[in-house]
């Protein structure tokens, strides 16, 4: 019965320190910075851990923090990943601790991510004798903004020695009390691309000397709506915005240049390819219909987040076969439409992210990056022992 | 004075000959054949000219029949063209000399062209001492069917040397004892093209493993739609008109090959040459986007009719300043839809293709390739004259 | 332990039974029926019960067969179907039982399915008195078919007093030994159109005359991909093909009318209905722009088939808790893209369909509908242990 | 020979007085202003005619100025027309009499229209006892900007009495010294619209919630290339331009608005009103098939300028049977592209307007609208010459 003590100590002592946690996250709503720019929040998670019995790596692939917990025994190694950047958003919340610094706001729960994973981090460093392995804390900044940062701490060494990794994002629109999953892909990727049609101007009564950038630029969004209807499988999920059609110009003039902006999603590596290629060949068909030209900057941005059936199985074991008393339902969910750069760790380990319910108590539920959002904090206590029975669970046994 | 003599007197012999001239058109309207079937017509005009003073030359390129008047002296040699091919129709019409060919008729006249250039050919061989320079008739063949007869006698010597050509059509919706005409381009060259775009089949339910030809046909025909409205200048004339679009299939398959038959119009060799590169560009254009291939097979059947301005002006004035009583008036008119292939001999020789008006008397006009179409047999005689009058002009003087 | 007892001798039965089965279904293979022609098989079927106790009503709905057979106890009633119509494939198996009547074939597994459930049906009835409620065996014709037969055995009182249905389908291209499920929506909705647009016809040189049914068809078809592409979640499935754009006609004729076929899959009744009023906006858009006409004939075929999660929840938990030898496991499986009339019962009440693998020994699967179709044997005496498992345990405790 | 001597008498005064009208001429061309706004230009021209035999009325439909010289014999009443608005372009010539208003220039030659119908005019009242009839000259402001000031001047009754209008254009790409005029349609009309398309904005992972009004919009100027492809004859002129596409947004935002501008050029009354019909559908049917709603504001600017053809011919045979030492030719030319407010006037009356080639002694054509543009102005001379030799002819023994 050793394990299930350690566990249900491990509980017990969060319970106690839930104060301390809602403290933590208020002063962070307070003072939200912006995504590769938050130097104070990276130094406050910096010195909360000084002093205590764990190794800090800091300016992890930028303002990256990885805390390392060694239980001194063998064992496997499990990374926990909290992400602590803000959004530019004009908070219009009437909180008593609302954001201080002007149109920045965390819209988005990363400051109750950082709160329980401090506390739950403490935690664990106060009883590190009684694990096995490692824990490896993942403070991530940067995950709002493309290319993210995750890629760079990954790129800086934070997953060296992790075996897999497990993630939470709070969820203002998710029952608050509930724990919701799903095995497989569940967020999506995205890619961003910009494309410049470049024709030759004239005179709209002379349309045969000219080459039409207008004309070709509107046959190419055209054109670009069979990607999703034919080349994708009706069975995958695609979508495909061009979201900035800037084609402004004098009624009679012809146009002889467009630029273009689009935004794709997709869920899975297959059809993130499909489409980039496919986008590609219709330029390149627009091209030879047209005589135009164009310039193409195409990026994949975020992977599609998959996790792993078999670790996924295990963590909603664990949360199923786990007494916590808040906790009153572990269901599986649909995918979920936004991209989120934890897929990176997820392409690297074997891993699983998971969402906790958080709407607020009084029932209205702002969706995320709205300037009214909030969440009900008790998902904070709930994300700190979902988390840490997990760590527990997973480590136990992992020494022999 | 004696020119006008020669004139006046070539128009007094064949008003005389009148009769015998409808009888011929009877005959040959009676007796139609198909385009480049037209062996017995061929050999009724042979016939014709036996023991005649003037030379026959028969098959020139084909079923054509080129006869050679000699006045003996120096001077321009004339070429003047009549065509002798039929429709695949089969005749509605009462008259008593009605097509004796089932399912094909004279809906378009060449009878009555025929007619009247024999009637001319005889008197002008029997005038031919007081005419100067030579006369070279063309009786050509298949005209309604490209590539026609023009092309393949020209390319048998049949414009060896001549100087200018004249030509009449007979107009069934133009005012009968009139005579129209205009100079520049006149009537429109045609091109022909057949395409059959490959794609590759699949099931309805999975459109990701085939490539779709109907949705890629479709977009060709959606595409080929900018042609003419900006790759042709708005003051050119064009047209392309996909009349077969032949995707027939199951409606759960996905298609794998779709043909499509194309007819083009143009009115001038520019927009011939634009449309033609257009179409091309369009279909690689399709191929590049839906990753489909194609065979294509174009031709450009028959040239842009352009009469020749000082030519048209001098036949012009013959027709205004000769007394023919028939005529009533001598008018430009707008250019002409269809295709013909005197256009071939226009791009050789500086030339003049002109319209004589033959509503029938009653006043009830079917339009050419119609099963009750028909002519004023009055437009004969005034074709007679006034292609008698502008070789008497044409040649007089022309040995000094 | 008097259940187990009962569901035991049951697989028992069954098993002693194999070479009957197997002969059943060879014999019918050699004797295929077309959908809604199966006047032998249905005969054959109320054949195979007569003399035994049960209820067999014959013309359900057309050639259906339900057969009741009542345990004489109170307690719930479970509906079991199997289809026997077969394809207009002409047979091109080496098989010694292959189709003995030309164009036809069982290349769908169906005679499997009617004689495991034959076979099942003979036993549960030897065994009645062991169990409670009853037992309703749907023998359906006509699936391959739309409008199929399920929709009219339902209206002719198929399903009257039946509280759940549960049905089988083998599967080709599935390994052999295991058995495949899914909750929720597992197989596409499908729907068919055939539209005629009807424009002017006239002639090529003269489109303004005209109003070219090829041209607003081709729009027709490219603003088609929109509805996919836009208007349907990227989380929801859905396909529209047009597998037959008939335009034939003379290449220089306007083509006055255009007939085209669609299929349309699905995955959800609401992207079935987005779907239909999408296809009808686009045609109203077509005919606005174009002044065309539209004849429209719209059929939603087979709704999706959904299994009710509960159901399945329990199908799949009396499947791995029994012992069947030849079982060697119970897989979630993706949604399959065809349709199934099955649907047309789990609209009525609660069901699960699920599949047997059936990879034919030497491992080459042809597809469903496919000339060389076949299946390994085996799958029946699965299919046949696994229904009978699923009645035994579902009735099992109902009459208290 | 009494009008001859009138008309030669003309020609000797108009002669002697080339120093003054290239003063007049290099003093407009210093002192432009912007249609509309040209009240200096105005008071120039009424000042002009102070103390002179003449009836001046001021302010006609604007700065409209209206000149009658009355021969006080009965007889006809003829129109000629100048315009006198300017630019709003940068001088870039280097002549000592360039623009002395920054942004405003003479770049279409209407100082010179101004320059040589003054010294005309002058003439003319000089001579008024040796004519017969009426002279109405018609100093029309804003002829650059739509709606231009010939259609308020006729509302004022700029035309109240007059017969027939005649007017001049000097071009600077038409060989100087001589005269061009075509009779019918000769310069296009002119449409202008402005329509914004109205969807529901939206996040791009979620297209079904949005109606996305890029896509619309694009697939607008897509189906727009069937007007002119199909709905208008071939040998019909006309073009439409989509010289505006204001689509900017955010490349992940659904647009909820799209602005577009258009142009619109056609050479008949009906090809203009085919095209305005045609927009309305294709925006009808956009509506349709993408459930979006759209605003049009459509203007017909300036109509067709029709030249009538006798009054043409009239014109035609002054010029070339008067002894206008300085004119090289008088030819037909083909239409021309630029739309023209005098077409107001050839709607309300039988009119001609003509062209005085005046490409710059140097061989340097800059086109209209460049601000290099320049005149010979020898040109002038020859239209004021031209003008005066119609105005004798044209009034000559009207008054019998």
């Amino acid at each position: 019965m050793t394990e299930v003590s350690v566990k249900e100590e491990l509980l017990k002592r969060l319970e106690e320190k839930n104060d301390r946690m809602i403290e933590i996250r208020r002063y962070l709503h307070a003072h939200p910075e912006l995504s590769f720019k938050e130097d104070k929040t990276a130094k406050y998670i910096q010195d909360f851990y000084k002093e205590k019995e764990c190794d800090v790596r800091a300016n992890v692939g930028g303002n990256g923090v990885v805390v390392t917990i060694d239980s001194g025994k063998p064992g496997k190694t499990i990374g926990i990943r909290a992400d602590f950047d803000a959004l530019p958003i004009t908070e219009e919340t009437d909180l008593p601790f609302a954001s201080q610094n002007p149109g920045v706001m965390h819209a988005c729960g990363h400051d109750g991510h950082t709160a329980y994973m401090l506390i739950l981090g403490e935690t664990l460093i106060e009883m590190k004798d009684k694990l096995e392995g490692k824990v490896v804390i993942l403070h991530q900044h940067a995950e709002e903004v493309p290319p993210g940062g995750a890629i760079s701490m990954i790129a800086d060494g934070a997953l060296d020695g992790v075996d897999n990794v497990f993630g939470i994002h709070v969820m203002s629109e998710m029952e608050s009390g509930k724990i919701f999953y799903r095995p497989g892909n569940v967020q999506t990727g995205r890619s961003y691309f910009k494309v410049t049609i470049n024709g030759v101007g004239g005179h709209g009564s002379s349309p045969h000397k000219a080459k039409d950038a207008i004309v070709a630029a509107s046959h190419f969004v055209v054109t670009l709506q069979s990607v999703v209807s034919r080349a994708l499988s009706p069975f995958d999920v695609g979508s495909i915005t061009i979201g900035n059609f800037d084609g402004k110009g004098s009624f009679n003039v012809i146009k002889d240049k467009v630029t273009l902006e689009g935004d794709v999603r997709s869920m899975s590596d297959e059809a993130q390819a499909t489409i980039e290629r496919e986008v590609r060949a219709k330029l390149d068909g627009i091209s030879a219909m047209f005589g135009v030209t164009y310039d193409l900057d195409y990026k994949n941005d975020y992977p599609v987040l998959y996790n792993d059936p078999e670790i996924t199985e295990f963590g909603v074991n664990v949360l199923r076969n786990t007494d916590i008393p808040e906790l009153t339902g572990v269901e599986m969910c649909e995918p979920q439409p936004p991209s989120e750069d934890f897929a990176y760790y997820a392409k690297e380990r074997p891993s699983m992210f998971f969402y906790v319910g958080a709407t607020p108590e009084n029932g209205k539920a702002y969706p995320h990056h709205n300037p009214k959002f909030d969440i009900d904090e008790k998902s904070l206590m709930i994300s700190a022992k979902a988390m840490g029975a997990i760590v527990v669970d997973y480590l136990k046994g992992s020494s022999k």
